[in-house]
């Protein structure tokens, strides 16, 4: 069967406190939700929701960040946030820092970005994605009786290939990793290793009907069949020790 | 508009020298190509055809390759393959071999694989998909006069994160890059880097239709309005002057 990718556009700006689901559901496509649709949120969208837009002129970089930016051309509270949301560096080169969030992500600048705020604001990643997908997943399920499931997606780089794509970084509903590992192709032969990013391919496929500069902050996928229900973020982040390339 | 992604069943073992443009318009969503239509095949059908499936039978592995093999448990002959297909060894630890290969890509095992062909066979990556890509596309131009896009899909593994997912090795009448640099956003501020991979977020779409037991080689993305046509798989690969982690 055909996959459906719905965008969902809203045409006001999101601001702390406002009530997501209900935004959702004042929109024709969130008026027909179906049991099993996959939702899938930005994380700008989610964090203006949850208040981490950050005011610049509130913060007081310090002299390391004053440092890195003088050095890397950057705005200096702009690093002073770098620096906050970052649990270790993993790389500072070519005025580009990659570092470990606290949520356990390694991405450029802690995932601090200033696109699509006003001017002399940034925002952060979500304090806990997982946590604000199964909160929306739950509000659904109470306010319309359907099952659906829930991703917060992000735009990050990779190593070795040019340009970005979105990636899960909050999951409810849905196990973010298919494994194949110990079934059988087609010519009944035992695939070895193979699990699929399931989340990270669904988040990805949301990104193409979004683009970057409308108000689409919402992606349905639709007659998608996923099998476990159950699963977090953890299972996409892989552990330091398993890492190749850290 | 919502996005569509349909799967092309094919019931078939596609063959060295089979047509596979005759096979896809022998399907139904074959029949209905529209212009504009993104049609992703995989690696695995394009490499069958193009007769990059090796009888393992007729390699003799060096010595290194029996070092190597018996060091990390894998089958000399298969170590050899990697061996012949690889420019530069990228990382060999834990049993794993990333490596760069002589098209470019950074990939464990050097695209060789043995799922999805019989027992004493493996494949490797097409020679240029880019190529293969154009063929197909111009074929499919002069027996239905559609303009289509053609993208080759694989499965890769990338670092940081758990699973594989899927992206492009091949490209052919669409630009696998959108640039949004210097326009504006929703706040009317100038987007200051935001390249997005799309023809690695539509390959990861069609691996969604896909699943890795079925015969699903080829799936079309309807509806996704792409504006530059051309492009190649170049675009997509980081230098490794450029890159932070190699």
């Amino acid at each position: 069967m055909s996959l459906q990718i719905i965008p969902v556009s809203i045409l006001q700006d999101v601001s702390f406190g406002d009530d997501l689901v209900d935004i959702l559901l004042r929109t024709k496509a969130g008026c027909s939700l179906k049991d099993g649709d996959i939702l899938i949120f930005t994380q700008k969208v989610i964090s203006k929701q949850e208040g981490r837009k950050i005011n610049l002129s509130k913060i007081n970089p310090s002299l390391l960040a004053t440092g890195i930016a003088s050095a890397y051309e950057k705005d200096s509270r702009i690093v002073q946030l770098i620096l906050d949301e970052t649990k270790r560096i993993v790389r500072m080169k070519n005025g580009i820092i990659i570092s470990k969030t606290h949520q356990g992500f390694v991405c450029a600048n802690a995932g601090v970005d200033e696109s699509n705020v006003e001017k002399g604001f940034a925002t952060l990643l979500p304090k806990d994605s997982d946590k604000s997908a199964q909160k929306i997943r739950k509000k659904i399920k109470t306010k319309t009786g359907k099952d659906v499931a829930v991703l917060i997606s992000d735009t990050f780089g990779r190593p070795f290939r040019e340009g970005q794509t979105d990636v899960a970084i909050g999951v409810s509903g849905i196990s973010p990793i298919v494994d194949y590992k110990g079934k059988q192709d087609t010519f009944k032969r035992i695939l070895r290793v193979t699990e699929i990013a399931i989340a990270d391919e669904l988040c990805s496929a949301g990104e193409l009907v979004r683009g970057k500069m409308s108000r689409i902050p919402i992606a349905i996928v639709r007659n998608y069949d996923f099998g476990k229900k159950n699963g977090s973020l953890d299972d996409l982040l892989r552990d330091k020790s398993l890492d190749l390339f850290r």
